[in-house]
C-alpha cells in the first residue's frame, strides 16, 4: 500500500467533501498514478476552511498539490506527467509515444472536463437556477459531441493509443466517470467499458478505496443518516 | 521568419475564421512558440469542410497539429510543451522551473479557459438564448474568482514564475487575451499588463500577423465591407 506516513511524496486532499463529489476529486488522479508507479506518498488533508498560507500551494484553493525533495507543483494534469516521468509503466519514453500520452491529457482537461462539467453542474449545483433547464440542449450539444468524437476515436481499442494503458488514459477516464455519474454515456457504449476496464485495475481501486476511507473517517457529525 | 514551405515542422491552422475569432485561432499557440523557440515550420492551411480524414490527425475537428519527423500529436498544450523540450528559452530544465511552467499550461486550459471561455460565448454565440442573459451573473463570478485569484498569484511580477518567461506564460496569456477581448479584464489591472508584456514580444508579434496573414489572403468574397 503506497500510504505511508513518512514517504518523501506529499498529496494534498480533501478532508471531507459531499457524496456526490465522493470519488470524484481530483487527488484521485494522483494516488492512482502513484499507485500504478508504485511510489509511497503521504497525504496532507485540508478542510473547508483552507490553511493559512494555502493559496500559496494552490492559487485556486483547490486540490491536489504534490510536493517532494525536487518539486512543490499544483495542477492535477501536471502532477501525473511527473509522476510518469518516474515511471515508464505510465508514460512511454519515445517521442511519439510519450507526446501522445501528454496530448490525451489536456484533451481530457480541455477538450472533454469543461463541457462534461458544465452539463453535469446543471443538473447537480444549479438544478434550481431558472436558467438551468433552458441551456441544457446546448449543453447536451456540446458535451454529446466530444463524448462521440472520443468514442470514434477510441474505437474498439482497448486504451486510447491501444494495447498500453499511459496517463492519457488516467486523465480520460476520470472525466468520463463524472460523465457516467451524470447518466453521459448511455450512447457511447465503448466508453462505459473503457471506464469499467480503467476501475477494475488494482491502482484504481486502492487509490478510490484511499480517497473514501478519509472521507468515512472525517464524516461531519449530523451528516449520516 | 520562421515560415518556410520547406520546413520539417508542419503545423495545421485554418485557412479563415470570422472577425471575432481572429487572432484567437490555438494555432497562434504554436506559432509562438516556434517563434520563440526560433525553430522553422510549414502551414497546412484547412478550411470549414476538413480534408477527408482529418479526424486521424484530430479526433475534435480543431486546430493545431504538429507533425515532424518524431511526432504526429494535437492539443496545443501537448505541442506546446514539445516545442519547449527542444527549446530551453520555453521550458527550463530543472525539475522545478520546469514543472512549474507545465503546471501553468494546465492551469491556463482548465483552471481558467473554460470559465472564461464560457462567459464571453454568452456574449458572443449564444447572445439570442433566452437563457444567457440569466446565467450571466453565476458565469461572471465563476470567471471573476479565477481571474482574481490568477491577479492575485501574479502580483507585480513580470512573469507567472517571477523574471522568466515560459510556455506556462504562453499559453495563459493566449486564454487571457480571449479574457479581454471580453472585457473581463477591467478589475485586474496586472493581468491586462501582464498580456500587453507578452504582446509586445517580437515573437508574439510575428505569429499573430502571419495568422492574420492567411485570414487576410483567404477572405470569402462578399465578406469584406
Amino acid at each position: 500500500m503506497p500510504i505511508n506516513p513518512n514517504a518523501e511524496i506529499e498529496v494534498t486532499a480533501f478532508r471531507w467533501v459531499p457524496e456526490g463529489a465522493q470519488g470524484l476529486v481530483n487527488d484521485l488522479r494522483v494516488r492512482w498514478a502513484l499507485e500504478e508507479a508504485g511510489l509511497d506518498y503521504r497525504v496532507r488533508l485540508i478542510g473547508g476552511e483552507r490553511p493559512p498560507g494555502y493559496r500559496e500551494d494552490q492559487p485556486f484553493d483547490q486540490v491536489p498539490c504534490l510536493r517532494d525533495s525536487s518539486v512543490h507543483i499544483f495542477e492535477s494534469g501536471a502532477i501525473v506527467q511527473y509522476i510518469g516521468e518516474k515511471s515508464e509503466a505510465l508514460l512511454p519514453r519515445d517521442p511519439q509515444g510519450k507526446y501522445a500520452a501528454i496530448q490525451w491529457t489536456y484533451a481530457a482537461v480541455n477538450s472533454l472536463e469543461p463541457f462534461v462539467q458544465h452539463r453535469v453542474l446543471l443538473d447537480v449545483v444549479w438544478a434550481d437556477q431558472d436558467w438551468a433547464e433552458p441551456s441544457k440542449p446546448t449543453a447536451d450539444a456540446l458535451s454529446s459531441l466530444r463524448l462521440q468524437q472520443l468514442s470514434e476515436r477510441l474505437g474498439d481499442k482497448e486504451w486510447l493509443e491501444g494495447g498500453r494503458f499511459t496517463i492519457g488514459d488516467l486523465m480520460m477516464v476520470t472525466v468520463l466517470r463524472l460523465a457516467d455519474r451524470g447518466r453521459l454515456l448511455a450512447r457511447t457504449p465503448n466508453l462505459s467499458e473503457y471506464v469499467k476496464r480503467a476501475e477494475a485495475r488494482p491502482a484504481f481501486r486502492r487509490a478510490l478505496e484511499d480517497q473514501l476511507a478519509a472521507f468515512r473517517e472525517h464524516e461531519p457529525q449530523g451528516v449520516a443518516a
